[in-house]
């Protein structure tokens, strides 16, 4: 069937739609507000929805094809949020090199590889690659929005909530049935003198400022994805890269071993990590630049000199402008408190996507944001993330979903575990596992080619957990954990058909034991 | 629970199995058999498996999980065939190498890589690099089904039919109650004068005999899989790559654009192909060494000065032993036929894997071995490959499963359609889709970031296919095509929890429309 609303006689290629955001992120007022509003349309908004990041506009689209009519408003040119300008795909693209580098650093001087030991490569062109490149996902999310999705939006324009149904924006009023909230998240400040120092980053300030090549040596703060994803890309580029960790770096991967797989192989590639350790105060020079960091460790007092420092200490939501001109309720942590079903302390008034707090992920943006739409328009939704798979970056990505080994344990009587490489006395190397990406550090570098594990319930033969460290395999954890939480057990995945050489192993490893009437380890 | 069989007293490592396995591969005499059988154990066997590859091996694993007593024996030194030896696992080296030098080839001189403009990198030391490191996995095979699957077997020994029950191989006499033919299948040669000239490969000659670095053009004979997948390498390298195929290369690849965005990312990279072309001779040079290869084309004769071809012209089951032996039926194409309990035509003998015919893949030998085993074991079974999802290796990964477009509206009327990049005025030139692999291309290549499409049924609202060309997604359409086969609707879809950036868009394209109640298109 056709799509609503596609190709009117007004519509913006994707080319032209770049031009234009380039053009208002360069100077906003040159601009103005960009509008897409269907003034004919005699219908009231059922929603208008602050913020276009992926809560707004997935709540946006699911309203409007539920037949409904909706706004939806950002400060930014684009729709889309905060991921394609400053995290998700900056982070990505990061990672990406994270990876390639470190490939190329493994295999120096050989095959077609150019000799990079003890060199440095650009953390600036890859900043620079990405900010000229990002207005394209920008326009593509614009084209869609308007040509596709039939979304009305007014971007470039600053909202100001005056009441419960009513916004002002681009110096128009615009009155609803309701108001969603998505107004999202920003980084959390880094609470140390010397904080606003030339050369202090956040991920988003990274991408935003950074205005010249950072010397040979980083200093990372923080332990989360963020300081990881971000630590591995500068270290990839051949830098010092010294990681402050209140706690512990990776702490969020429930496999004990996985954990230890993929902390392993970052400390292997040169990190250094330093547990405990809290930022006293950064130190500038002359300039007002980065000159030094100093520490309070376990072993007491560190000074590290660098002239480039990226904090990622967690997510704040944006809850204020909320807070204010409606009186929402938030928690300890500043998110907007809302029920199952989306809704606010204010009658009437609904949240999604990180101003509601953790998980601050992306499906959950996303369907929160679908969520409140639906609420919107009257149907009786309750919506609250559980079991979902989860992933992180390092040089490689890291997978998984379920129960770790040690929760499976205190949870189940009966646990049995498959794992490559499994325990033998070569440890990790030996060359397997292998797949897409991990090829060529199977054949020569094999401690480098990853790590699998499947937890399973004997008794009822099901599929309790699954962890994976390697490449191509975060994507097959999404179907994996919907068929998890069916109730996969070790006899159905052993009926699949896998796609060899798969990154994931699970399907012929439960092949190898699935006959069997009382499960044992493959470990 | 513990293994059964574990970490027996005389159990070798993974590298010292790697020793072995080396030096049999040098000269099998001066290590004769190697023997991994319980001579304590009176029991019969309740099935030899003729053939340790992926069928024989996971026949045996699944007949001993099930309590059975096995004896697998095969030629070569190790177990899982030709798979790891010559065929899935070099080829994904090679493919892994394509991905790469197809990367650094399009950021040639810009950040981190090497300027590959008019350079040619080695076809040779990747071949070496492989060869090198293939008893790797070789030996964790070994491992695994010796200390871990409690496997019986003996290799490094032919293995000679005497009869139904009856085998003979490395000077012993073994009998069974049963046969399981697990032979497999090798390159179907090239019928043209010439094809025994130097410099003339199969993907199975190609890592065992290649003594010298191609030149710079190469002649590729095929169209299918194997062809395309080494026709990429061959071009990645840098070297002219001419593709004579008799038929329409990527035939296999079910929906049109799908195949044409394929296609045309091949013959952007500068592979040239012929269709309709038959070669008519391979002619040499005074040292028997390829010097040209003579081709009828729809457009007349052509000749191509090379020193260097690689055929691959499809498989041929190795069935021959076994009709002389036990007077199996198979059919025309020489594959062993056999019912869907894996019963040939000869009482109580079995046969799986490639040597029973197409579709020769993985989980199909893996599947039919497991299935055969629990035949032998007195299991009513029925297998017969279905609705499985399907991949290759350009210089990506292009994954499919379920119907291609054209074949949907063949057979539903109301097919509704989400595709990225959509039609729109700039084409592919556009920046998403984008993931992990293709960061880079997206930002800054965006017509090579890759194509993706999710066929529905706009009726039962059930996924009818999905498409992928791209990086990172066939190990997601092993678990989507459960869902799939499951009857998976967009609504469904829509609930699933993605990992953003996942390779595969199709739950966020699914949830930007399950709010409609009749579905529309995002195409």
């Amino acid at each position: 069937m056709a799509e609503p609303g596609r190709n009117r006689a007004d519509a913006l290629s994707v080319a032209q739609w770049k031009e234009k955001i380039e053009r208002a992120l360069a100077c906003p007022q040159a601009v103005g507000p960009i509008r897409n509003i269907k003034d004919e349309d005699p219908r009231p908004f059922d929603a208008i929805f602050i913020g276009g990041g992926a809560a707004g506009r997935f709540g946006s689209a699911y309203l409007r094809a539920m037949g409904g009519r909706q706004l939806v408003i950002d400060c930014w040119p684009f729709l889309g949020g905060a991921c394609p300008h400053s995290a998700c795909v900056p982070h990505h693209v990061f990672s990406d090199c994270a990876a390639e580098l470190m490939l190329a650093r493994s295999f120096s001087g050989e095959l077609w590889f150019p000799d990079l030991r003890e060199k440095l490569t650009s953390i600036k062109e890859v900043v620079d690659l990405f900010r000229k490149g990002r207005t394209g996902p920008h326009a593509v999310m614009n084209y869609q929005s308007r040509e596709q999705l039939d979304i009305e939006f007014l971007l470039n324009a600053p909202a100001r909530i005056l009441d419960r149904h009513t916004v002002e924006a681009g110096g128009e009023i615009f009155r609803a049935r309701h108001l969603v909230l998505t107004l999202g998240a920003e980084a959390a400040p880094l609470e140390a003198p010397g904080s606003e120092l030339v050369g202090v980053h956040n991920y988003a300030t990274l991408v935003e400022t950074l205005d010249r090549e950072p010397g040979a040596t980083v200093v990372v703060i923080g332990g989360g994805k963020t300081a990881v994803e971000y630590g591995c890309f500068f270290n990839a580029t051949g830098r010092r890269v010294i990681m402050l960790v209140r706690n512990r770096p990776l702490d969020m991967i429930p496999d004990r071993e996985t954990r230890a797989y993929a902390l392993e192989r970052m400390l292997q590639q040169g990190i250094e990590i330093i547990e405990g350790a809290d930022v006293v105060e950064i130190v500038g020079d002359s300039a007002r630049r980065v000159a030094r960091v100093v520490a309070a460790t376990p072993d007491g007092p560190i000074e590290i000199e660098t002239d480039f420092v990226f904090h990622a200490l967690g997510e704040r939501p944006r809850s204020r402008m909320a807070v204010e001109a409606l009186g929402v309720e938030i928690d300890a942590k500043g998110a907007v408190i809302v029920d199952e079903a989306l809704q606010t302390s204010a009658p009437g008034v609904f949240a999604a996507g990180d101003l509601i707090g953790s998980p601050m992920e992306m499906f959950k943006a996303r369907k929160s944001g679908a969520y409140a739409a639906r609420a919107v328009m009257g149907e009786k939704v309750s919506y609250r993330p559980r079991d979902w798979p989860d992933f992180l970056h390092t040089h490689y990505e890291v997978s998984w979903l379920g129960l770790g080994e040690e929760d499976a344990r205190e949870k189940f009587k009966n646990v049995v575990v498959m794992k490559l490489p499994p325990d033998n006395p070569d440890g990790l190397n030996i060359g397997l596992p292998a797949s897409d990406r991990t090829m060529l550090y199977a054949m020569a570098r094999p401690h480098m080619s990853g790590f699998q594990k499947l937890i399973l319930d004997g008794d009822s033969r099901r599929v309790l957990g699954a962890h994976h460290v390697g490449y191509g395999a975060k994507d097959g954890f999404q179907y994996l954990n919907a068929l998890v939480r069916g109730g996969l057990t070790i006899d159905q995945l052993a009926e699949m058909d896998e796609l060899f050489l798969n990154p994931t192993y699970f399907i012929q490893l439960a092949r190898l034991r699935a006959g069997q009437p009382n499960l044992t380890n493959l470990a």
